[in-house]
């Protein structure tokens, strides 16, 4: 088995070659690193790397394996954080000037439940500067290119994560998800990016431990790897009070299931959005996968009037709870957009923000009744295919201008509200080669539902096997 | 049997009687409606009454028992339901003017499930101005007494509720509770009131369903009967993202705990509040009940640094945000600190209220690695025992001059901010017989750890059994 071979095979794989010792970690993790030396160059999405660190700790799960230990879920997979993280003793930049040098003392949570699950940290993905705008750049690394093209974005702001697990330098990554931060990348690059229900991976630290907009959420090359990741990542902690409490091993069941007669919304325009030609072509010719797996698809989509104007003030207040005391004290080291975004935090009334509430919970309630007549929503994850590394958003659609830099994500952030679990999944190229993600939302709770649709989606489509072309 | 032994039963073992048809729903019902005509009019705890609806309940109730259908957990116990919450075709008027003759269209979510659980509704109770003020009075139905003293207050908002109970006019009732408004008035009223975890039960409608800081819960005589309650008004719900997914019938198992070795911190003040001697002096009396149980007793409490200026802001974002609408089209008909309320939600910055939802998550963490340590705090509901009718508000304790009109309250609104389930027990009486409670504090959701010892303490006081003169 050649090294390559090694770093294409899905995670689940993985694990099993591991655990019946057929791979040991060193090997599985050498290969790799190997992999990250050779693409990662002209792709940049590992920014940091602690290769020294992780033998090491490859060397300590082969040695339990050897003494019989039995094998903990993610034992000797490598895996690398998104740099938003807090990783202890590892450099967490934030995508920020004023991070530049920063080594966390503590791990995240999401950290400390990769290590417990024998997961191996080689380094840090890629992220925009805080995770503001879905272009993957900053002034510290630069940006992170789509390995489609490399002249194009790879979306973000976990592009990073996204390109990498696309080439092989990881068999998983984790990446959050405010406005589409999971969803995005995994569409622009061909891999799974699964937004789970707020709740469903608790976060910590981070200032508001009540928040529901932002989740932490796996990329991965297919669903079922996904779902190993959630066995390890999902499941209540006491740091965090809006934790769902279902254990995590709930997602070790297995994915099968028989779609026939399950009722799924089908919208190409998720209620009028603008979406370009090319990503409508590419979800129509898959609308048929659905419909031979059995669904019965209907054209419909929930009514997200306001979603708009509740998104943008929802998002602002997060961005300015999260960052205006470093907007105090290192304005000139904060590039222009969060500077931006964190100052239309901090316009925000009192009565905007209540406003924006209330619009969000009518906006959900809809969408509540909508899902209990559809068990499944499909739609475009992205409204737009991947575009080039120079322009920083897309300012019009199909000849639609777009009011805001965000809207080109509208697909992405209107579900965010909602709360519901969403997964992009591969569903086909552009007739330039760029990759378009098909994405799938379920009832709120239901993270394990939309495991299921996506894995037999993408069992019937195969494109999710197309990798990019940089071996 | 008499009527008036019929009505001081406990709920648990009138829905016994009820199973085993030795008492007629009807029968039930009689008696506690001729109670509440006969005892209601010098406290005015039960403002609006249906009697009509409730006998047909009765009977149908009756009716369903005799063809032998199993009976719901709560068949023919009578109810009321506190004023803030909807009920179809039964005025509801949150204390308002404005809605002095609303009759909603549609049952609250909680109205719902009392019914489904086979409750019968015989009116509405009183509560102060769509809640604000732990003072039970409005211009529509005037004032609450106190059943142990009709000169005093019964404490609020849930103030009808507990007078309700505390004299036999139903076994149990709603409310809620946002600053202290199920604990204040059982503590007033020699009561049970508990406030359960955050998003234990489900709550709709309301205009934000994320919002974290009010919740529902039941007033009862014994922890037991709050228990009950909780079977049928507990359990995840579609219209509640933030639900807490464990049934509500985990809470019929057996209450009965061997608290040997369990460690419970202990504090007169929670770290600093001014409390009033009599208050102290008859918590202090029942430290050796607690002591006798097994307890392991440790004189602690977590840092609560922050916690007003978080609260203060953030109950004044909650508020605005329910009732701004309503301070644009009917100024002139709220009372005065209900506009100021609502206008001080709205002067709020967006920065004040990012600051303090980071205050309460500091303060919630603080107190999580508190609870590591203590599975249980045992400290005071309220800092005074119930005042004068004529005082809106305590402005003085033991001689410390309070900051705000309600930092009488702040035992309770501190454990608000945390979210952890709370309940306030029978503790004893100021030598003028005016009742006292202890507030027991348990882990982030171990809501039946708090009754399971609130159930211990008052099995071993029995200061509970005491019924106010109103016979």
């Amino acid at each position: 088995m050649t090294s390559a071979d090694l770093c294409l095979r899905d995670a689940t794989e993985l694990a099993h070659l591991v655990r019946t010792r057929a791979v040991s970690c060193t090997e599985l993790l050498d290969a790799h690193l190997a992999r990250i030396e050779r693409i990662n160059p002209a792709l940049n999405a590992v920014v940091s790397l602690a290769p020294e660190h992780a033998r090491a700790r490859a060397r300590q799960v082969d040695q339990a394996l050897a003494r019989g230990a039995p094998a903990d879920p993610l034992a000797g997979l490598p895996t690398a954080v998104k740099d938003l993280v807090p990783t202890a003793g590892l450099r967490t930049t934030f995508g920020s000037l004023v991070y530049r040098d920063h080594v966390p003392a503590e791990d995240a949570l999401i950290v400390e439940r990769l290590k417990a699950a024998g997961a191996v940290i080689v380094g840090k993905t890629n992220t925009p500067e805080f995770g503001a705008g879905a272009q993957t750049f900053n002034a510290i690394f630069g940006a992170t290119r789509n390995p489609y093209d490399p002249t194009k974005t790879c979306g973000g702001s976990s592009g990073g994560a996204a390109v990498a697990v696309a080439c092989g330098m990881v068999p998983f990554a984790d990446g959050s998800d405010l406005a589409a931060s999971l969803r995005n990348p995994a569409s622009f690059c061909n891999v799974v990016g699964f937004r789970p229900s707020v709740g469903r991976i608790p976060d910590w630290p981070v200032p508001n431990a009540w928040a529901t907009l932002s989740v932490l959420g796996p990329i991965a090359r297919t669903a079922a790897d996904c779902a190993l990741a959630l066995t390890a990542l999902a499941g209540p902690d006491p740091r965090s009070p809006v934790a769902i409490a279902e254990p995590g091993t709930m997602f070790g069941r297995p994915l099968e299931r028989d779609f026939r007669g399950v009722r799924v919304a089908w919208s190409r325009d998720l209620g009028g959005l603008p979406v370009d030609p090319r990503v409508t072509r590419a979800l129509e010719s898959q609308r048929g996968t659905l419909a031979a797996l059995g669904c019965v698809l209907e054209d419909a989509a929930p009514d997200f009037s306001g979603a708009t104007e509740a998104f943008r003030a929802l998002r602002a207040h997060e961005f300015a709870s999260r960052y205006a005391p470093l907007l105090e004290r290192h304005r000139d080291r904060l590039k222009a957009t969060v500077v931006w975004n964190i100052e239309a935090g901090l316009r925000l009334t009192a009565g905007e923000i209540a406003r924006a509430e209330s619009a969000r919970t009518e906006i959900f309630h809809r969408a509540r009744r909508f899902f209990e007549r559809h068990a499944f929503l499909a739609c475009p994850t992205v409204q737009v295919p991947p575009f080039p590394l120079e322009v920083e958003y897309p300012t019009e659609i199909d000849g639609v201008r777009l009011a805001s830099y965000f809207e080109w994500l509208a697909s992405c952030y209107r579900i965010t509200l909602i709360g519901h679990p969403a997964i992009s999944v591969p569903c086909g190229f552009t007739d330039d080669g760029l990759p378009v993600g098909l994405q799938i939302v379920g009832r709120f709770g239901d993270d394990f539902g939309v495991l299921q649709m996506a894995h037999s989606f993408e069992q019937a489509t195969g494109v999710g096997k197309r990798r990019p072309p940089v071996d």
